[in-house]
């Protein structure tokens, strides 16, 4: 079904955000500020892991056809020329019909091809006695083995977690080249809008979006500057603008974009930026704008001020945008399929993004009472994405499901 | 089957470690600190949501019986006595047969029982021709449609992300009692190592651990001081260990607790801490070491040198310690069921954590080449957990999977 009249859809009016939004320039960081960000190159190792062969076990370097014979009744013994500690080697070689002390981790010394470990020994100190023959290799581990050095072993794009950066650091890299975190201003409207912690007027509530936006910011590894409640004064609003453009990579506003609000966004960025507004066929959601705002064409999400539609937005729209900004592949975060336990009706010719609970096989919508409802969108843990020509969904159905809190993948 | 003699059940280790870790204490932190953090307190509302009734439209507000037999033919005129605008509303009450302008969000004043959109009027100023018989109570939102006063909320233990921030500050709270994250101090101990950035020599291999720990310690939401490599001298140790204790509220060591290691985690430990050391029946991950140091009886975890292991035991032990410093429930991350697409061995009496690639219904093991692999850890998106009686896995069989990078969940 085609989307009601004068409405875009979700995916044109992404494509416009997508279209827009550039990645990041890359630099070079130290580890630990990349966790969470994407590889913006591809690694191939300069050193194999191990870096050499090394002993598996605590035990004895030998060469196995001198213990050939060796066996519980009949012990083989030979000269032990030294220890050679894990990083602490001075012996690097071994004759043949002698041993050297080895430990976990140590170089195997040339001349040795296999290890014995202690409990097949005497653990003598000059001499040792062996009572079992060694298979060759055995309790070597070769170097190579886990990664051999030339091997590509991240690809740009990769996702940074605490096992990517263990990697790089195993193959001695401490700097990795990621795309920063971009900086996004946040900046709630609304002339009822009150600061958190004051007291409330009668005809005023609490704002509530400056501060689910700005955490959905840092949940997706980026940088939030809340600038809070900006006045509902064009005027005023373009000022404090101007002011947040110089630390911004993108601006996301709430309120003031639905058709007959005071449209005090739509009225302040007229002649600073180029911002479309309309609506767009999803629910909820529908009022949007998107665009640049000056001289430095920082791009600016308008999202409507109901805070379950400006969350939607955020996963449909802000989202997709700071991981294009980020580096990550792809920037829209992947959907997943899941049975639907329960009916669930949506608009025609929308887009719908229901709330619901996800447990890895199935998703329970929580029941719909608004679409300006917080209290549910807190006991989420997933949105029900359903198409624009879906009007009904039975239960035992599979639907979309995009789950929330991803940690940045 | 019963785990090989003399090790102890990865069961009976978790519980060691869990029966000696305590909740820190909470308090009360600024709402946007507390992302990622379990909420230390129930929280009832202590206003409704909307807090009073107001208009869902841009209209006028009105006596629906004042319009009863009001159509596109015979439209009904009402005097307007002003504006309510939102945040701004003088007006608080109509008399029958007048009506007030209103926006989106305004409260409804007394007297009105409907809101007509502007859409079935003639949006008129001193007086306004209605065309449309409004139903009574239409787009009108109810105060306490959302969350009513007093609704128990959000739970103690419940997870705090953006949209259980975003009900808070909607509710008006700027604080909330969350226990504080965890410092979480790391050191990596062997002499075969070497600082990421330097040259290795021909015998040393570099320190991946320090910083695997560290990451992992920090996308657990916990602080980590990276202290990095400890020389294998026990004194050293012991002063660096003890040079630390005054900022940790866990320490976490790798290597030194193989049997016939240097010994330098135990020998330093001996003196000052009370600390137990064995074998856990897993695989990988069998030497551990758990107990309390210091005269604060900082709990420390001593796990294995391999970086697998090590990671491996992370999750096992530490990621639960730390979940349960920061009260979250439960303190082990849950696991989840999916199809093994390939056929997975395991040894007898051990529990296993094989690396895999989940999707969300199967998960498929990545090839194993040896526990001291660190290329597949990165590779992995979640470890499959075969329990100890297990020691095949067929394809097509559901086991159970530990996804990582959760978030905190």
């Amino acid at each position: 079904m085609a989307e009601p009249p004068g409405l875009t859809s979700v995916e044109e009016h992404r494509r416009r955000i997508l279209d827009r939004v550039r990645p990041l320039p890359a630099l070079r960081q130290p580890l630990m500020d990349a966790l969470g960000l994407a590889i913006a190159e591809d690694v191939d190792a300069p050193i194999s892991l191990p870096p050499f062969d090394n002993s598996a076990m605590d035990g004895y370097a030998v060469r196995a056809e001198d213990l050939a014979g060796a066996a519980a009744g009949t012990p083989v013994e030979l000269p032990v020329v030294g220890d050679i500690g894990a990083g602490q080697s001075r012996i690097r070689a071994i004759s043949p019909g002698t041993a050297a002390k080895i430990m976990t981790g140590a170089p195997v010394p040339a001349g040795a091809d296999s290890v014995v470990p202690y409990e097949h020994t005497d653990r003598g100190v000059a001499r040792v006695r062996v009572s079992t023959a060694p298979a060759l290799a055995a309790n070597i581990r070769r170097s190579g083995e886990d990664v051999r050095a030339g091997d590509r072993v991240l690809s740009q794009g990769a996702f940074l977690g605490a096992r990517q950066l263990g990697l790089l650091a195993n193959l001695g890299f401490d700097t990795v080249l990621a795309r920063p975190r971009p900086r996004v201003v946040v900046m709630a409207t609304g002339s009822e809008l009150r600061d958190v912690g004051s007291r409330l007027s009668h005809d005023a509530i609490y704002d509530g979006n400056s501060w689910l936006m700005a955490a959905a910011v840092r949940e997706a590894g980026a940088i939030a500057y809340r600038v809070g409640i900006v006045p509902d004064d064009p005027r005023r609003f373009a000022d404090t603008l101007s002011d947040q453009l110089v630390r911004a990579d993108l601006i996301v506003t709430t309120g003031g974009v639905s058709q007959g609000d005071y449209d005090v966004v739509k009225e302040a960025l007229a002649p600073i930026g180029t911002v479309w507004f309309g609506g767009v066929a999803m629910q909820p959601g529908k009022p949007q704008g998107f665009g640049v705002v000056g001289e430095d064409e920082v791009p600016i999400c308008a999202l409507p001020g109901n805070p379950v539609s400006a969350y939607v937005s955020f996963q449909a729209f802000v989202l997709p945008a700071l991981r294009r900004m980020m580096g990550i592949t792809p920037a829209v975060p992947p959907t997943v399929r899941a049975t639907c336990t329960a009916p669930l009706s949506s608009p025609p010719g929308k887009r719908q993004f229901a709330r619901g609970v996800y447990d890895g096989d199935t998703v329970t919508p929580i029941p719909r009472r608004g679409s300006h409802l917080v209290a549910d969108l807190a006991e989420a843990n997933a949105l029900i994405v359903t198409a624009e020509d879906v009007t009904h969904v039975e239960p035992g159905t599979a639907v979309d499901v995009l789950p929330l809190d991803q940690c940045g993948h």
